[in-house]
């Protein structure tokens, strides 16, 4: 079978994991190899575009690139006029490229200009967070559930439809992407949805990368740093009845 | 800093992604060309394995490797042995080694011997399930939570703490790992606490293997479809507003 992604005129929506070069998948590293045009996120950049070939065309297309508002629809016309141009065009995405990531929008626009494209899965900054902190995701007894929220709707803020019967469940890990900002008002929620303000919380910041940053804390102490923080980098927090005893103190 | 996984008397505990040995991460590879001895459940084995040395000793502690019941006590004393004896020792656990796979048993036996360790965050099953089917795992408007679950608790049967307003909400991606045998059981469930069985639904078996199979149905023709199956392989459900129409058919 040729290898598709050395087809031209061809799309490979590539999962670029947490930052961590080495949580690059060997997939994601040979499609960099072999692209010749490479838009990449803001969190999707840095060492792991040392993969890209010399001579790859290296296209910023994140916030910091410009242009907030028109950015997704402008991407879109970026992937299609490549590919029409019959280059192998990378898109680079943070983490898994199917979890929070805009992918929808980027395939429906394929699919209407007749491009063909792969996915190439990838770790989630979830996955990469809980292995830096030395937890599971998931516990046998006590944690059968976990689920990945967003902090943030369209606007920024924390989205209205939020089932809270879901969120607050006492025996789920819960990971919010984007979430820093509205997490004090999501505790409010939390607590009057009768979850306990002692229950354990993980923030896990520029994991993977080399100023990561993890404390383990509570909800209520976390919203608590929430509320003065200042959001630079991007942060995950996980919270729900995490293993904290089971591994030895980080640091 | 010297590389952790050179030191003796060290477990790695590596994730293996979903079979495919391409979508092993660069630190995955690694770990397993140093490994000594690498002890490999059924579901990481196969392809992924030729990355270790050939004087590396190779440990099946699958199901499959018998003695099931005592089977996860006799997999902690194995990787405490070998760590005690000096020897690096990579844990190879299919996935993402986080998500449903009894790592906190194994933290807690390494831990209470006091054997340093690491945990290699890898790629999902689930996120190369919805890569394979061409759909995102969270769609902007209509899946802004997605949720991982288990269809079987020790037992083998539908967990009886299931949280019904959570896993019947229209507008989340749900995936079911370990679920075909109580699928029609769950969507009996479902119904009742209405869910449509017109929702959208992804059978994905063997994914990133060569005998790979995806089903696009509906909840209500997979709990029909499993009434029936033989379960022989490992498989995943995805069910919710699935992004079907976004992205080209699939064979
Ligand atoms: C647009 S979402 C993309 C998520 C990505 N697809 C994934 O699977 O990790 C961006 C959010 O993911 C989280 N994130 C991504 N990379 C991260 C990292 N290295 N450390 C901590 N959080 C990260 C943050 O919550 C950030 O605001
Ligand atoms: C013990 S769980 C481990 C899950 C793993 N840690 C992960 O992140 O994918 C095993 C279950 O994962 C799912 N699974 C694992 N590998 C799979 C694959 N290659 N294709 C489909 N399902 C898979 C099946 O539901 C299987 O019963």
């Amino acid at each position: 079978m040729p290898d598709p992604a050395l087809r031209t005129g061809f799309v490979s929506l590539v999962s670029a994991g947490p930052g961590d070069p080495e949580l690059l998948t060997l997939k994601a590293v040979r499609r960099l190899a072999e692209a010749q045009v490479v838009l990449y996120d803001d969190l999707a950049s840095g060492a792991v575009l040392d993969h890209a070939a010399p001579e790859a065309q290296l296209i910023p297309v994140g916030k910091r690139a410009g242009r907030p508002s028109a950015r997704q629809e402008h991407v879109n016309q970026l992937l299609v006029q490549h590919a029409e141009a019959g280059l192998r065009v990378v898109r680079l995405k943070s983490g898994d490229a199917g979890i929070f990531g805009r992918l929808e929008e980027e395939l429906i626009a394929l699919t209407a200009a007749g491009i063909p494209f792969e996915i190439v899965p990838g770790v989630s900054s979830a996955s990469a967070a809980a292995a830096a902190a030395g937890i599971p995701l998931t516990r046998r007894l006590t944690a059968r559930r976990l689920q990945f929220v967003t902090g943030a709707d369209v606007t920024g803020r924390l989205p209205a439809d939020i089932n809270w019967a879901a969120i607050a469940d006492p025996g789920v890990t819960t990971v919010i992407f984007m979430g820093q900002r509205s997490f004090p008002e999501l505790v409010r929620g939390l607590r009057e949805h009768g979850l306990s303000g002692d229950t354990p919380a993980l923030f896990a910041e520029s994991v993977g990368h080399p100023h990561q940053r993890l404390i383990r804390t509570t909800i209520d102490e976390l919203a608590r740093m929430m509320e003065k923080a200042e959001v630079s980098q991007p942060g995950l927090i996980l919270y729900g009845p995490l293993a904290f005893d089971a591994t030895p103190q980080i640091g």
